[in-house]
């Protein structure tokens, strides 16, 4: 039984975990019958998306790690917790929360901060050799943590010329895929996929991340 | 293609739509290309509960449809705008939301009020013989709503007596399922699945769902 855990970056595509991604990704785990286990961070969101106009909510406040467990049903724990080696896979679901909670990309592009739990997570299951998957934006998380590495991950955040550009910017290789595709890195072990990149509805989404899972675990 | 109404009531298990379901539905729907409308009552949710924990957040508000627009991906209308002749279908996905902010029935059991909206929503569809697909705990709201229409429902909420008992008391038959089986009334074109009523994960809710889906859009 593979052991993988899945990082969340609060609830909702706006602000925190794309929903349908991360829940897309406990189904084909669970199918397969990996043991899952999900982690975010406890802190305060970048800002509160509403998320039928698009625009932020002044004054108010959530906590990623709080609004994760809406995804999680509870079952999640505070990304320091997190110890790679005891894990087989660490997979990112996509949603602007994955550039505005983990890592600053979506404010700053190839210039972001990256949460330092979400660095080591990284870097640790690259050098340890475990699996890594990625899933829309999430590839930009792991070209900055990897930046410095001399490894240069190729990665697909679908056909978006800058995020592409900066992908290519933060040393990694940006590869074009189509939303039910995926691109393996067999070096570094890393599998991406397009995701909402793309769309543009969740059945297509859904065959690009049941092909990243099933590629994880294979590889794992 | 087929037209379907999906019913929202928040986002996460404890205060909204269950996620989960809510995704699972929208996917099924989406890989047999129906044309998905989600709706949602534009109404501050019975409460808001700290999903870690499983206490209510003292002091805080969320609306209903703001949060459903989470799930939708801001694609969510008003339930008042949901005229069910437009429609062949109308599917509930479960959570509590379902039992706190579309009917009482949390609050109350089978004494519970119901939303004006939704009365009127499982009723046309039912008399104007569309089809109803009912998730989790939903089938609990169209007991309510078709209580005084001498139609008794067959109904499943997988095998929780007290919910049964309940049903019964809202003059509906209970019948018991497995997580991955539905139950069909073909007299009144509902259709109903037990999902986290029973659990204990995604994959096997996720089975039950969408042979759901695909049975009311073979009725249709």
């Amino acid at each position: 039984m593979k052991k993988v855990a899945v990082i969340l970056a609060g609830s909702g595509v706006y602000d925190g975990s794309e929903i349908h991604e991360a829940a897309l990704t406990l189904l084909y785990l669970d199918k397969v019958k990996a043991e899952i286990k999900c982690f975010a961070p406890d802190k305060n969101q970048l800002h509160v998306i509403n998320h039928l106009q698009g625009e932020p909510v002044e004054g108010e406040n959530r906590n990623v790690l709080l609004e994760s467990a809406r995804i999680a049903r509870g079952e999640v724990l505070p990304l320091p917790e997190l110890k790679v080696d005891d894990f087989d896979a660490v997979i990112f679901p996509g949603g602007f929360g994955a550039a505005k909670n983990l890592c600053t990309f979506a404010v700053d592009g190839p210039d972001c901060e990256i949460d330092g739990d979400v660095n080591r997570i990284v870097n640790d299951t690259v050098e340890k050799k475990k699996v890594l998957g990625v899933i829309c934006i999430s590839p930009v998380i792991a070209a900055r943590a990897l930046k410095d590495s001399g490894r240069k991950p190729k990665l697909t955040v679908g056909t978006d010329k800058g995020t592409m550009e900066a992908l290519e910017k933060l040393n990694a290789e940006p590869v074009e895929a189509r939303v039910n595709e995926i691109v393996v890195d067999e070096n570094n072990k890393i599998v991406s996929t397009p995701a909402y990149m793309l769309g543009p509805s969740i059945a297509p989404v859904a065959e690009g991340i049941e092909k990243l899972v099933n590629k994880v675990i294979d590889m794992a």
